[in-house]
């Protein structure tokens, strides 16, 4: 008997922010798995369900779990928060999926916090934008530097995720430093804090001020680039339109 | 007596893939608006409603008669393809803003192409991605080609909207011999028409295949970095997980 996973992003966190096929998927699987955090954001609203949820930290583990659920006959969710595929588990599950051929997997995508953060704050990702994780956890910090920098060059927007955390407290710091070598100090940027959640926080600045903020892992940070306006509270990125 | 304008992501087109709460404001809403194509997506789900739609490239004239319409005290929706703030309308709205002080103007972000396109595919985007359009309707083609540069040297995946359409070719091409410049012939890369509609198309190839496909306005397209990898049919980017 097949069994089935699917890798569910449940969007920003608020229930109403998943999208209805996530619901429908959540609803009708057997059991849900996935880091606690993210499983504690949907239980109300699925309270009939199977839960499993694993600490943080324990991806590989989690996954095989959930694939190993599935492979007994199942129909097992593992929820991600924001989008499962930018910076999620559905990359991780496809990594161990040929070991796990009698399951079928299916992703089903979610709004991540780059389109969730970005609609707190205005419109900051109308022209072409960068998205980056500045953890070094999995990725050397050079890679992480030269890609700032990229961005920085391509007069891209940057959105940038895991900007901080209490191990790397100057990151955002160092980001900032690099794209100040490309853009004004008065460069637009914004940040969001809790995205779609209680407490959520969007605070609008200079990049020059960016610089000296402390984040947390909570927060996603957007940079302008060198047309991003700040119209009213907002931060808007025009894309070109020619307007009276 | 104040208006209220809700731009509303209906994400990839599917009544499915857009948020609860996307639906619930549609539904609140007293009138839709929005370019035809979008509106008839939907306009099944929503058969109560006042419907206002209008012709591709009145972009301008779109938002104005939105506010406008705001301005009389109703509530209006526009919907927008994909995500609001991802090349839509959420950074027209805003810009126009300042003109209808008595609008209260709200984005509700969608499942963006990225995102969507990505779940099709598998999971190439889990780790760092630009996203860039090829449309030089509003951005000059000198600006695209240095994006496409910057995003190659800095190793992201790239994520391409608008590849090509009648008038634009041979842009898709240009775009991937940019890349060859830095990447292998053999980067694995993937596209996907029609996201989350009917006729639903994904492949995924070469680079150098890529490089000479003829790809239209309704596909979407993704170019690995240098550890993507094909997994079965799937195109996935690892984000350096150890697993055995």
């Amino acid at each position: 008997m097949a069994g089935y996973l699917y890798v569910v992003g449940i969007g920003p966190g608020a229930y109403e922010k998943m999208t209805i096929e996530a619901a429908r998927v959540l609803e009708e699987c057997d059991v849900i798995t996935g880091y606690t955090v993210y499983v504690d954001l949907i239980k109300d609203h699925f309270k009939e369900k199977e839960f499993f949820t694993t600490p943080m930290r324990q991806e590989v583990e989690r996954c095989r779990t959930a694939l190993e659920e599935a492979a007994k006959g199942r129909r097992v969710a593992m929820v991600c928060s924001g989008d499962p595929g930018v910076y999620g588990m559905a990359g991780l599950i496809l990594e161990l999926s040929p070991q796990y051929p009698e399951v079928k997997i299916q992703v089903i995508s979610g709004v991540t916090a780059a389109c969730g953060g970005g609609a707190a704050l205005g419109a900051p990702l109308i022209h072409d934008f960068a998205v980056i994780s500045l953890s070094d956890l999995l990725t050397p910090m050079e890679v992480i530097e030269k890609r700032v920098q990229a961005a920085a060059e391509g007069d891209f927007v940057l959105c940038i995720y895991n900007p901080a955390s209490k191990k790397r407290a100057g990151y955002l710091k160092r980001a900032c430093e690099i794209v100040l070598k490309y853009r004004s100090p008065q460069t637009v940027c914004g940040t969001v804090k809790n995205i779609g959640r209680q407490g959520e926080e969007m605070a609008v600045m200079s990049l020059e001020a960016l610089k000296d903020i402390q984040a947390d892992m909570f927060t996603t940070v957007f940079i302008g680039n060198s047309s991003t306006k700040k119209i009213g509270e907002y931060m808007v990125t025009p894309r070109g339109y020619r307007h009276g």
